[in-house]
């Protein structure tokens, strides 16, 4: 194997980043959020970036990783899981859970493990793409179109963060159909976005049907999608999934498990999507079979990079089901990540989620621009971004100088800034 | 993209080899057989090499394709699939059944259109490889062991063919236990195997048993297996698997459907195997829920190619399912290519198949070694096989000789030069 290709060294960068006062079921998200920044160094010369979550238990687990890999050929992608497994302890039954966040689903070390994986694996492919002049979809069989379409992700939002901590913003507020509205038009506007997504769970149902309905007006014959993140009882989803038929593209985790989207899917008239009972493949035969997802939307963090995202596109491609994808709060690596891959899968059924109009601050040098709600596939080596060092210390400094009151995501702590009797609702909410 | 990686000619060498009188319920291996050698050329001035069946109709696919390509960079292999639809007419439905010999399940045009995709997508990988100095392997993610085990595929056979046409060899022939276990000592001896695979389907069953109960006692817990191609009923598949269900590691492809190896697979007590009821995706969702088959034996010939193995290889992961390859008679392109992309699979759970040793004949430089039963895989770039082209001139003009008899393999054509009344058998046969 060409020396060049040999990683030198990994190094680790954790950050916080601005983040909007966007509502959730679980609470509002934190004035800051941390993610962790992958840089693989090959003895060519050449370094490649990688993102991924940046909470404490993600770093812990990447810290063993990036001190393992030094000696290894950036090729060895395959090789990444079994060493990750290694450095970090055998792989452990989905019964041993831990804490991340309510929003993923059942949350297992295995799942952990691959979203620190999927950083390393991308930050390979950026380095091997840059030694070898090819962007990364060439090493995952190539682009099958030459630009990738995102839709817009509406949230319902507070003007400011409560307590007016963190970074501010001219949004203004959004908790009702027109404020809705509003930041739909201006997304639309300013990105050219032309399906939307109405992060749920937040409000009544009833409110929250409203919504839909007034974005169905203002946008009429344009996909709409509504996810409440499991909120609902099979009863309220159905509800919901009845009032809504004729207006939604799919309607997102109405209900929290498997079992009960099943349940859902086969009364509803509308397709279900999914990112938090399929995500990972072990959960993907009973989730199949029992035809509870129509949608699978696939995360890169999530499955274990874009080869094992690519490895999901072919099981639904498979089985019928349709793939579209996931974003969670993250930056351009990750975009330009998101982009590449997303350009290989020939079964890409509908636009792909993205926070990313929603993070003003980033760690690459130029921003991802979209057009016509579409990101270009670019053709440059790697991934196409490159880092902005001096954003990344200002941000590391964040990180560094926080208490750690932030280093962990946790929603319902910003919202107990605002109410403090506030704990993260039992599903289901409604 | 860099222009050398662009492809600047295709060219398509059928050529007939040798191969030895082996039996098969269809009726015995013609003394020649097509394949046909595809040579991808970059403007880079490098060549990358792939092989494929050779029958007239793939030949014609391939014509087709190789028209189409150049132009295009090696590194497209996802829009090898488009385009090969595109040329070649659109995706025909399955009930557009060809024919195309009888021991690959049902034929359809899409599926001679993957398998002409696959030699074509291996000559890419490999003029991408040699271009970039990297093994395929490391194009696919990279290997994750360095030797690739086979198994010894034993077959009945005559000592010489019908009327003494084609090639002689010293093998002999083995139509009882006694000839069986003779090959597999050979075999064994010469090459390291340590499991064997009987062809099956040419006898009675209890005469195919007797022979596995022979090859037991001379190798007693090494793995066996057995597989007649369809050709027994339910009834005695059970029959058969009862009788072994001790001795043997699978039983492949006892009955000659989906549903019928469900309804074996439900009462045996030997896991059942199929290169014949998967053999496409679209196959896959019934054969998995009905518990079918428990060992999916790939052929990347069948599948379009390394990187939809690596697909089939992750839905075999996804939903339990055993994983090995299965062989055709076939020259070391793909011989290198099986072991290539076999060293990249992390859930390969069982020894390959390979007629390689039955194959005198190439139109590599070197022919590859068994050790141990295994094949090292190369870091050489590409695959690291180079072509003989004398030996290919000499093979094509043994094609371009031919007067049309065995430019399409027709097994029970071959059997009829012994035996004028012999048409390929109603299945079951027994």
């Amino acid at each position: 194997m060409d020396a060049a290709l040999i990683i030198d060294e990994v190094r680790l960068t954790p950050v916080l980043i601005s983040d909007p006062p966007l509502l959730n079921t679980q609470g509002v998200h934190q004035p800051y959020t941390p993610r962790l920044i992958v840089e693989v160094l090959t003895r060519g010369g050449v370094t490649g970036l990688g993102e991924t979550y940046g909470d404490s238990k993600y770093i812990e687990i990447a810290r063993q990783l990036a001190e393992a890999l030094p000696g290894r050929p950036v090729t060895d992608l395959n090789g990444l899981f079994p060493l990750a497994a290694e450095v970090c302890g055998a792989s452990r039954a989905t019964d041993d859970r831990v804490d991340a966040g309510g929003l993923r689903g059942v949350q297992t070390a295995d799942k952990l493990r691959l979203s620190v994986v999927s950083g390393f694996e991308v930050a390979c492919l950026d380095a091997l793409g840059r030694t070898l002049g090819l962007p990364v979809h060439a090493m995952l069989g190539g682009k099958v179109r030459d630009s990738v379409e995102y839709s817009a992700y509406l949230f319902y939002r507070c003007a400011g963060h409560p307590g007016a901590a963190g970074e501010k913003d001219d949004w203004g507020a959004a908790l009702d159909p027109a404020g809705v509205v509003a930041q739909a038009r201006r997304l639309a506007r300013d990105h050219g976005f032309t399906s939307f997504k109405l992060k749920g769970g937040v409000f009544p149902p009833d409110e929250e049907i409203a919504a839909i309905r007034a974005l169905a007006e203002v946008f009429p014959g344009q996909p709409l999608r509504l996810d409440p993140n499991g909120a609902w009882s099979v009863e309220t989803s159905l509800y919901v999934a009845d009032q809504l038929a004729e207006l939604l593209e799919y309607l997102e985790d109405p209900a929290g498990s498997t079992a009960q989207m099943a349940e859902v899917a086969a009364a509803a008239r509308v397709p279900l999507a999914t990112n938090m009972c399929v995500t990972t493949i072990e959960e993907v035969p009973e989730a199949f079979a029992s035809g509870a997802v129509q949608v699978v939307l696939c995360d890169h963090h999530y499955w274990g990079g874009l080869g094992r995202t690519r490895e999901l596109a072919a099981l639904c491609r498979t089985y019928g089901v349709g793939l579209s994808m996931h974003s969670n709060t993250h930056l351009g690596i990750s975009l330009a990540a998101m982009t590449q891959v997303a350009a290989t899968v020939p079964n890409l059924d509908f636009a792909c989620d993205s926070h990313y109009p929603w993070q003003a601050e980033d760690v690459i040098t130029g921003r991802h621009v979209f057009r016509g709600g579409r990101l270009d596939v670019t053709d440059a080596p790697g991934l196409g971004v490159e880092l902005d060092r001096e954003r990344l210390a200002v941000l590391h400094r964040r990180w560094l100088d926080d208490d750690g009151a932030m280093r962990d995501r946790d929603d319902a702590a910003a919202m107990r800034v605002a109410d403090p009797r506030w704990t993260a609702p039992a599903v289901p909410r409604w």
